[in-house]
């Protein structure tokens, strides 16, 4: 039997420019996560002067100030979300787990009689 | 100033295969428009014995007969939906529409401070 799953990817616009996806938040948190760019840049397998590219371009598109860079020092640069990144980044996951919540309640709503079916679908039986 | 804009993708998989998206319910719905599968096939740039593979393969993925052929007459062929195939559509195209809707309302609800900004958004203000 079928157990069909609904699936959605979300990101921002902004003209008709991507400006936030999935892969960019994730950047913008191993960065939060590990207090290294170089380090997120690894993760995602970019070199240090791309992911530091991607995180200047999403910075001038979103118009927030997301980063703030240590340098030197014992254990070299360091990289670490401004507070205003930090609530950009917590309020886009929230954005994306409320849709993830709303998804399931829509597909249950209008589509959720191809799930339960056993065999042939119900839908248009009712 | 920026003009922020939520965007998504939607589509149904069943064991991890893709069995529903954007275009192949716009295949579906040119069928049930025109009555030709000909006519479908062509408005989406594929050929005719594509597009019937096509609707098979989502036949056999769904569980449900979606297209009714009637062969020859005057006018040759005729492919309408079926019963079960328009309910289908129908019920499709709510989910995406009621998803398009709590998309606007969850992006205002936690990133509306982007698009409410002059100059340098408000988020982290609050």
């Amino acid at each position: 039997m079928e157990n069909f799953t609904p699936r959605q990817k979300l990101w921002l616009e902004a003209d008709g420019k991507l400006v936030m996806s999935d892969y960019r938040v994730r950047l913008l948190e191993l960065i939060a996560e590990s207090g290294s760019l170089a380090h997120a840049a690894g993760e995602l397998g970019l070199s240090y002067r791309r992911a530091w590219g991607k995180v200047k371009e999403i910075e001038g598109n979103l118009g927030i100030p997301l980063v703030q860079s240590e340098v030197g020092g014992a254990g070299g640069g360091h990289t670490t979300l401004s507070e205003e990144g930090r609530a950009f980044v917590r309020a886009y996951r929230r954005f994306q787990e409320n849709m993830a919540t709303e998804l399931e309640r829509v597909f249950h709503e209008e589509l959720g009689s191809l799930r339960s079916s056993q065999g042939k679908p119900a839908i248009g039986g009712r």
